[in-house]
This record gives structure tokens, sequence and C-alpha cells, in this order.
């Protein structure tokens, strides 16, 4: 078999949109995706699953109901499943994100910005 | 509950030994670890463990069966289970992993680079 390694700037150039994560990789039945987001997303949890944001480029901001965690380039934190969360980024951000295949971007709150289907890059 | 970020700078400060992985995060069964590597590992394999490498510093390489990977910063590769493997680095590579909790660093090649019980950091 032969394997080849993700370089996730040339991933990153590949695609524009915002809050629409893209697979880069799949191990143990977790995902790797990599997103841009830019503006507000929605409040929402995971019922199931716990989710990690590593910031690539940017600054994050991620609301929680009692805080308000700002994430900068080489840092990530991991939201525990039932947590509701709302990430932000005023400026346009670059994200890794790491969790199970399972898991839907909006969580529990389905809206336009849900995306079902996610791209493999 | 207060949430908590992780900067892999800071993390990686923390510590000098080589070939020790500790953990900086779990979510979902699965383990966060940071590392460093220099000079060589041993070949081995991890049975059930799918494992990702992904270089914060430096420059690592890893040597297949029929091939060798070099990944340099801000690249990463999905090793899948069962598939042999060796990491080396000829200069300091600072390197995080994702993988079960489950997973040994030396899979089924125990030696005494093995750690079985790792740090959280």
């Amino acid at each position: 078999m032969e394997l080849s390694k993700i370089n996730l700037d040339s991933k990153l150039k590949s695609f524009n949109e915002y809050w629409t994560p893209k697979i880069v990789g799949e191990l143990n039945g977790q995902h790797v995706k990599l997103a841009k987001f830019r503006g507000d997303f929605v409040m929402h949890k995971h019922e199931q699953e716990d989710e990690l944001f590593f910031v690539i480029s940017g600054k994050l901001f991620i609301q929680l109901k009692s805080q308000t965690l700002e994430l900068n380039v080489g840092e990530f934190v991991i939201i525990p499943k039932g947590i509701e969360h709302k990430p932000y980024a005023p400026e346009e951000v670059s994200v890794m994100l790491f969790e199970p295949a399972s898991t839907l971007n909006t969580g529990d709150s389905r809206s336009e910005l849900t995306v079902s289907k996610l791209d493999k890059i």
C-alpha cells in the first residue's frame, strides 16, 4: 500500500467556502477535517461527540455558556459532548477538526448552515 | 464546567525527553499526544490502531516497507493499523499524535523504548 502525506496549506488553498468542513483524513472511526470560518456560527451541542478545534491560521472565538475562549495559531480546545458552543471569527480563520465520523457540523441545531454530506479533499 | 485551551508551544517547552509521548488531550476514546523525536525509533506496527503523525516543527521521516515518507511542518500522515513503520529524525522534531487511548508507542515491538504509562501534561 502506498501512503500519502497531507499538506494542510495545500488542502486549505483548494477551497474557499466558510463553515463547510472538508474531510482530509480518517482513522479509528474519526475524521480529520479542515474548515475556514468567518462570521458567526450557531450555538449548538453534540449529544454524543467530543469535538477538537485546532487553529492553523487566524483567531477563533468559541462562546460557551459562561465563558468565551480565544484560540490563536497553535492552540486547540476539546469541547466535550453535551456542551453548548458557538464558534465565531471576526476575520477568516483556518481550523483543523478532529471528531467522530458521525459528527454533524451544527449538532442539535439544524439550519441552513447544516452540511450533511461532507466533501473529501 | 470551565474549559481550557491547550497551547502546543507551551506544552512542548515543558519536557525534553525523546520518544516519550505526553498526553495533552482526550476525546472519544482517543488521545492527543505531543512528542519530541530525535534519532532512530524501532520498526513496529499496531495491530488494532491507526495512528496520525502531524509535524509541528522540524522534519520527520517514516520508513515503511517500500517507501519513506518525509514530513515537514504542517504535514501529517495516517499510518493504518497493521502497517510496519519506523519513525526517525536526524534533527529534533516535534510531533502531535492522534490515536486510540489503547495505543502503545512501540506497538508489537516491545523494547527499552516502550513507554507503558504516559504522563499527562
